[in-house]
């Protein structure tokens, strides 16, 4: 089975300029057939602040109004990937931009109301994932290009969460490789805190030990644990920077 | 030769739900291959007031500054694009929403600033155009949606006029087509201004009589003026509305 390798990207790579032009530079490199997926970084919370539009939180977690969803929409769709994929193409990367409204690659469904309103975000499954349209782009020698944007089948665009873009892609994507997720981020990798150097191989115990010493720092928690959750769905590698996990 | 259609709507047609609704409607129910080129419409102007970004305008002409170019690309490659490809993904038209950028569709150059400087304006002739992949997706039974955001072969996103975008992919894309250009408008067509039904053919001898006439007012002057350009460069068929145009 051919190899595909899923990268995602978040804020810390996408709104620091010469961190994005490394990593296009490296991913361009990359032969075999691949996909980037990236977060929006901090420019939708500006542009909602230079509009006047309120944060909305509920138990620290952000709502996705209506405002708030033509900000993202705008941001992650329209500037951040639009960027993107012309820095992919002029390295020589034959780079396409989607949403999950484009050829209904990401079918999703909004977030029930209760017991909390998110507003319009999506929950997003295997099922939702028009395996075989980005099939026959990566056919063509297409890399797909995903904002975190998705949309439901009538046609009601949705904030969802870049992780988990990345994640159910790579889980929908087996039907046809043998998928490799990467999770970039701007450290080389989960390091060794004595030696500054990167973990090559990182288990699920090894992981637990670090967690309890509290030498894995509160920012790269949730990142590990949502990759080790993407490793238990069965995508057969991932990688945190270039630690590579296992169970 | 099959036959592509290639349907330029704007702001007219862009800003007002009814009317998008209902061209959506009829564009989803053409059975060949075709094309969608939109404008913006109103929200970028909104969008640019609401960041308290001054319209910069020489000899009656708008200027794309660097804030300007960020709003349009958010505008018409974020937020019209994507709404225009979700609605019509939900009536069953398989649409890809795609900026000049992507996959290198649209590459320009950036217009001399001498005598004016316009900023961040591509000028794009048929050369630039990615025939063979917007080829490519055609068979794949994509609906390519554009909008009128471009990009130079450096990776510089530059902003394009709709209607002269709607044309050059007309002429490109006759390597492969016979190609039906129709510029869509809030009218039907070009009206009897008598009796207000569509002139069904207009020929540019009769044009230059109903403009003599002052009978065809001036709103319509450029459009038509652009129409009767698009036949004259040996596009098969040229419409604004359901007039045919003949030269």
């Amino acid at each position: 089975m051919k190899v595909l390798e899923i990268y995602k990207i978040g804020g810390n790579c996408i709104d620091n300029e010469q961190v994005l032009d490394t990593f296009l530079n490296d991913f361009t490199g990359q032969a075999q057939s691949k996909i980037l997926v990236h977060g929006g970084g901090v420019m939708a919370g500006q542009m909602a602040n230079s509009l006047n539009i309120p944060v909305k939180m509920i138990d620290g977690r952000r709502i996705t109004d209506r405002e708030t969803l033509k900000i993202v929409t705008m941001v992650y769709a329209g500037w951040a990937n639009k960027n993107i994929v012309a820095q992919l193409e002029k390295r020589g990367c034959r780079a396409m931009g989607l949403s999950g409204a484009d050829g209904s690659t990401m079918v999703s469904v909004q977030r029930n109301p209760l017991p909390v309103d998110f507003g319009f975000v999506g929950d997003l499954t295997p099922e939702g994932i028009n395996t075989d349209l980005i099939n026959d782009l990566l056919r063509l020698g297409i890399t797909p290009v995903f904002c975190a944007i998705t949309c439901t089948k009538k046609g009601q665009l949705l904030n969802t969460n870049a992780d988990t873009v990345a994640g159910v892609l790579a889980s929908a994507m087996r039907k046809y490789f043998h998928v490799r997720l990467i999770f970039v981020f701007d450290k080389e990798g989960v390091l060794y805190p004595q030696t500054g150097e990167v973990i090559p191989l990182l288990s699920k115990k090894q992981y637990q030990v670090l967690k309890e010493q509290k030498i894995v720092t509160s920012g790269m928690l949730p990142k590990l644990d949502n990759a080790f959750a993407a490793l238990e769905k069965g995508i057969e590698e991932v990688y945190v920077g270039k630690t590579k996990l296992q169970l």
